[in-house]
């Protein structure tokens, strides 16, 4: 019997990713949940009918049986709709950033703006599968990762529990992203005449996602520098986190570190020492691919991770997160 | 009295740039010289008439009264065309790695093949004039720098030169440049479908033109993380580099280490602290931009170094040094 | 019982398009038939395991019970292959020109070479199933329609075979495809640096497409203009088409020509009148999507058709075309 | 003496580049006039400075002696700043679309809204060298053609004049444009991950241009049918017109044809028959290059025009009709 699950914010990229990916679940059927009409639709072709639509609000949503609501949609309207939701035992997986960090100061913080549902950020669960795998089916409130810090963290949490790593040297994280990671809304800076044949820096060392890094990977605000930067490109996230390592003799010890990291995880790809991923190798999956390169004579290493920024890093973790949280097949829908 | 200068190699991206800057500069007149035909040209409108053609032969550029050839060839050609013209009295600008390093075992170290022109190498000027005007009048043969090595030094050199960057816990240098740095020999690497909406790494640690940067900037080779990356773009490179500086109490220390290093260059520009360069901004012109953050709480940095690697990064650099080489004003051509 | 099926080429474009497909198709198990290794492959993460590899003689095929073999192959390679696969009852679906047209004759007028299969020519079906679905169940070599073709023949046909349109005018298409369409072979016209912020126009008036056109479409040669060009994409074609009906009074007129051409099609989607596709409707789907603007007062019109170059203008089409000869239902891995 | 010509929005496209062109331009020193400041800035170096700024009201320009300025602003904006500049002596060169047909009624049937200086619309001069020079020296308000209009004009026009083509089968102008185009203000039609990777056709048959074809090349509505398409890259436009002409009896009939049309025009280019250009011939230039292709077995013929829609189809030809309005050679500040 099929479970009814709603999205908000089906119009933004994520949420086009999410509503082609739920259409395909085997378990479950998509219902549109009309927020805010602020942004157009393709045309479709005649006798196009895509999933029902209702209204956003929590009775047509209760009348509909909806069991779990996707939020697609900026951190503060995540804040303003998820408690309404969770109040009437909807569960919620929200994609903003809303829920990722544990405390209001923090969020405040990094987002400049006040937290205005403070009683749910320490009920949400951080929704990571491969690390946190455990917590997640409990979860009323699944707040996804951000795009970058999925990448950043599968990455570098196994470096800093291996404990073999310099962490006074630092850890660099330079991380690429494609355009749609700035989501749907037109802008000047996502233009295709100012994105086209250039490359650009942004939120050098102060980006929001960076507390996401510190949180899951274990490593100090000191000990971690990050830089994002756009790819004239639609979609992926490639980062390429360069470490220090004297301890580490050979290859081979990293790639058992992450081997045993992700042996049994179905959404890790590693590849051979030497060996990295581009953003071909994960676009419209929800891998994320890994892959490293190391020299024992002096400690140097680079480790490139790469994901599809609206799939692994959005719409298709969110859905292996509702897979976890119903107990389904954790790749239902999603290879 | 116009200048007789020889260029080889003018069908690849470099030699295309350079004969377009030659054509306008006021003191030369170039003349393309014929070594392979192996390359097709692009159509011509009707009643076309480009520079002069004769053959890449000694006796034909000295009937030709040539006093300067630009080579922009592979290392193994200029190796073997440089020598001949040189002994001619025929000054040479090679814009290959043929003479970048300065012994021939660290030259078949890194580009894998031995040297054939030894004797030249110790007579080479490395014709980076931020950093050697005064050798580069005096060249017979003229070293170009590497794209790669020409941003990286003229931002890292600084730094190292100040004595304030920690160097044990490393300087990074995450690289990305344009598809014309590759050649215009085709590829599978370089064809479209393979690199528009991709992003990959190569050359992790191990790229060619590290040597150059270890030799300007004075780092050791452990000190040095470098890695090269394509940009789904035409032309620019933009290099990310993280350091950490802990005895750096505020920004405008930085400053002025850059502002005392390039006040008076012409082809350098500085931005305010936190503002960096994209591609765009150097583009078709001869410019290294440079831009930083810096955060004086954990004394980490980022300094984002911007060339077109085509004209600072390859034809207009080799202009530059010819200005140097024949006493024209320096940027002669280039404005 | 699943069949298996080989593929030759499945390294370029098409193939790949062809192996993913395949791989997921209910009804069969795909096996790479290995013929000439004259291109490299992407690297694979740790643990990969593509489908079973066999060589491309049919000894082996035979062995490994193939019923039927995609050539996804230039014309002269498939003109070689063909003939013995047939000899021993395996089906073989061509995608390349070889078998397309009717004659020799015609065949080497357009391809600019011999026809070395001639025997088979005749025997041939021709694989628009749109067009020959009757046809298609009992063909033993099957030859996949052209990508240009596949879209200006689903635009063009259902006007001519009308009888409203004025043929003496003349049909314009003005067709642009993605740079998949050039294979995956390396060419400087198909280099990053020299389609990237380019658009150009090649074959004016004598592309090898052309004659399949005119087979199916019933237009003599002056009476159809086509212009071939390449879009600054990797895949998709779209093709703009241009005629005169002074017979035809509204767009409802046309809007029915096309309703009953296509009503009961699984790849073919129309659009309300004015309202046309675009490249993003079809990319990575089987589906041929068509448009059209109509001026009533005038008597022109505008037909805008698309596809995927790689899937409904190759292997899609390739598939849907096996999926009748075996008498599975025609979309199966397909939507 | 430097004569002082002023810019209101310079902030767009065509303003960024105006500027960049009349900086360099030996007659004249450019004033960037402040009327909206709606966009934002590319960050700049430190030291960098740009031309005066001055609020864009006339007794500010009447005080700096500006002698012409350039409206590169919206149709209803050059509407109202026009007459006021007008009447102060001060010549004006829009390059809307604003004065660029004859009758108020025709402007509001393709503008879709009414007119709000109509006496000012039968004193403009359409700025067309290559048709319209004699006229242009006189001009107060130039009118600076349309991008697309440009480039079928250019190659249309002799082909109607010569009297050798079937009008009455039509002439069909495909034409696509680069992005910028679309002008600078962001929207979802041109934002990067809706453009990259697609293609497609919009204002078919209706598009605002269309008029200024009819009026410039004798066509009748009836007779010509346009399709803007918007192709994935920044700038350029290339145009494919198509075209039967059965009294042509070879190619070297329309060679001459376009030859005495264009012989004398420092800024049309010719190919031999059967080679057309694309748009990398043009990008950055003020050339308009065209091509062609032609059958005289069926009569049928194609032409290719490209121009770079910035330049030669906006601040380029703007500036080449300055020349001609002060006296100036018409290259000046172009090639």
């Amino acid at each position: 019997m099929s479970v009814n699950v709603g999205i908000v914010g089906f119009r933004g990229y994520s949420g086009v990713d999410l509503v082609q990916i739920l259409s395909r679940h085997p378990e479950v059927t998509p219902i549109l949940l009309e927020h805010r009409q602020d942004s157009s639709e393709r045309p479709q072709p005649i006798g196009f009918t895509g999933p029902e639509r209702i209204g956003a609000n929590v009775e047509a949503m209760v009348a509909s049986a909806i069991k779990a609501v996707f939020l697609a949609t900026p951190p503060e309207v995540s804040m303003e709709l998820a408690p309404p939701l969770l109040d009437r035992g909807i569960k919620v997986i929200d994609l903003s950033g809303a829920f990722r960090l544990r405390t209001a100061e923090n969020y405040t913080r990094w987002y400049k703006e006040p937290h205005s549902a403070v009683a749910w950020l320490e009920k949400a669960v951080y929704g990571l599968p491969e690390v946190n795998r455990k917590q997640i089916p409990a979860a009323q409130l699944l707040s996804n990762p951000g795009c970058y810090p999925t990448a950043a963290n599968l990455a570098i949490r196994p470096l800093v529990q291996s404990g073999l790593i310099d962490r006074a040297a630092g850890i660099v994280c330079d991380a690429k992203s494609g355009v749609s990671g700035a989501g749907r809304k037109p802008s000047l800076k996502t233009s295709y005449c100012e994105v086209t044949e250039n490359f650009s820096a942004y939120s050098i060392l102060d980006h929001r996602h960076v507390p996401e890094v510190l949180m899951v990977s274990g490593l100090d605000e000191g000990e971690f520098s990050f830089t994002a930067q756009l790819i004239p490109c639609d979609r992926g996230i490639l980062e390429t986190i360069y470490f220090r390592a004297p301890g580490i003799k050979d290859a081979s010890t990293l790639a058992q570190i992450y081997q045993s990291a992700y042996r049994d995880e179905p959404f890790v790809r590693l590849y051979a020492p030497g060996v990295v991923p581009d953003l071909r190798a994960v676009q419209r999956t929800n891998f994320c691919d890994i892959g490293f390169k190391f020299d024992p004579a002096t400690g140097r290493g680079v480790v490139v991770a790469a994901i599809d920024n609206l799939v692994k890093g959005a719409a298709g973790q969110a859905v292996q997160n509702m897979n976890l949280m119903f107990g389904w097949a954790e790749t239902a829908g999603l290879l």
